[in-house]
């Protein structure tokens, strides 16, 4: 019950990244519903494909509502998200992103997967609609540019396959997981701080 | 086996629609069957994929076929698209697109999905193939631009999926479905309608 | 056995070809890792996931960490690749192609499917993953470029279907295969061959 609200809580949050990058692009109502669905349900469904495990909104639609209702909500209430501190959209993002990679791990372990797999798969889950949606709007995807961000996810993943082998109850290491995600994405936003990278040629 | 060759005629139609994108981006031969190939059985692929059925042309290769004859006959016998009448691709797009969107609804419900899925599945085997193809072609997808396409889909579908209620045989519920979608992006095409865009920030 | 080495040789010549491109787009070491990854197993990744068998690289995990070390060893002992003579990226990737051209046809021949499936999914298998890799750096897929590339792939798995029906050993036949699309590929790169193209309006 626990984990499940987390889920759909996620699910909102990338709807609402998906839903601004939309008005951005001066998309009609049907193109914010695709582009919203693609950031919030992507990443999980490519991992439960991948997983070969029943995608997770087939069985229940709420996820969908959650979606369709996120995106009326934005469409009704949004007069001019610039008003909004700019803060808003990178913090409520890192908040969705630290909520899905961690389902991620957890989900690819429930189903008896190695950790190794597990990391990649709270990795694929967390940036993956992201990516779509990136490419879908014809940029670069996010994850390659500077700012730390797959990094999080792996770290917080990680952590989480090392806390899986403790007795601890299972809602504390999600919690524990999204922390460590949640920190350093927040940290790396806020003094903008990037891994080194190569330019070799 | 009418739903069968609708389904085909479906295939073939879309199959020229990615050969003349391939013409357009000076392709050879190859080029022009991979883009080909996409448009007109990558929406069904997807389709299949997330609903975990057994992906349609790897057991009926029929459709693979149809594809490659279409190439063949286009390289053959067209000479110079631009002679034909502006609006053959656009009506013959919305043919496929027509047919496509009913199939998938149609298969979602036929596997036991509810509804709601079942229309989300219209779409996205309408409108699946071109996304890809323009995404591979370096461009932002058609459905995110403001001509009434994707919402085209959703509509037939939804009534489509209404009819499935009622004791009607099959295939009325089908051709209705079909001429829906068509009403709909036929009117859209002659009168250039689109929906209203946000332009919010 | 045979067949497993050929397998992972062609994985670390692909993740090469990566992580060349991620240094050229400037990325950090995570980008330089995800790249990589895709190209080395996201052609085998869609093979799986459209035939409907479990994923290579969930159950065994060798191929990741083959990747991974690939990286490392890239991004330790690379100084400046523009100092390696021009044909050594073009040459591994015809190594790496020709590999998991025979090796996608292969399995998809092992499953049970059709020629006519075998050779597409070893062309995906070939080309898949440089597909994805050059939609998320932004460009048009070279396969879509004029160069012998896919034709290569077609040809090769073509060769291997009909040496399929002899009696001769499996690794003699998958040998051939590969010759087969290393020949055609490295004449083409040589003689800079091109199929010719269609500019019809």
């Amino acid at each position: 019950m626990f984990l499940y609200i987390v889920d759909l809580l996620g699910t909102a949050i990338f709807a609402v990244s998906g839903v601004s990058m939309a008005f951005r692009l001066k998309m009609d109502a049907v193109g914010v519903l695709v582009l919203a669905s693609v950031v919030a349900i992507g990443g999980g469904t490519i991992r439960d494909i991948v997983l070969d495990v029943p995608v997770f909104w087939l069985t229940d639609n709420n996820y969908i509502w959650v979606v369709i209702a996120t995106c009326i909500l934005m469409i009704v209430f949004t007069k001019k998200p610039t008003r909004l501190p700019w803060y808003i959209l990178p913090v409520s993002d890192a908040f969705g992103l630290a909520f899905f990679a961690i389902m991620g791990a957890e989900k690819a372990l429930h189903y008896g997967f190695s950790p190794t797999v597990a990391v990649l798969m709270g990795t694929l889950t967390g940036c993956g609609g992201g990516a779509i949606r990136d490419v879908l709007a014809g940029q670069i995807p996010f994850i390659f540019q500077k700012e730390i961000y797959a990094s999080a996810c792996i770290m917080g993943a990680t952590v989480y396959c090392l806390l899986d082998y403790s007795h601890l109850p299972r809602f504390v290491n999600v919690l524990v997981g999204i922390a460590v995600v949640l920190a350093i994405r927040l940290t790396a936003i806020k003094w903008q701080l990037s891994l080194p990278t190569f330019s070799k040629d």
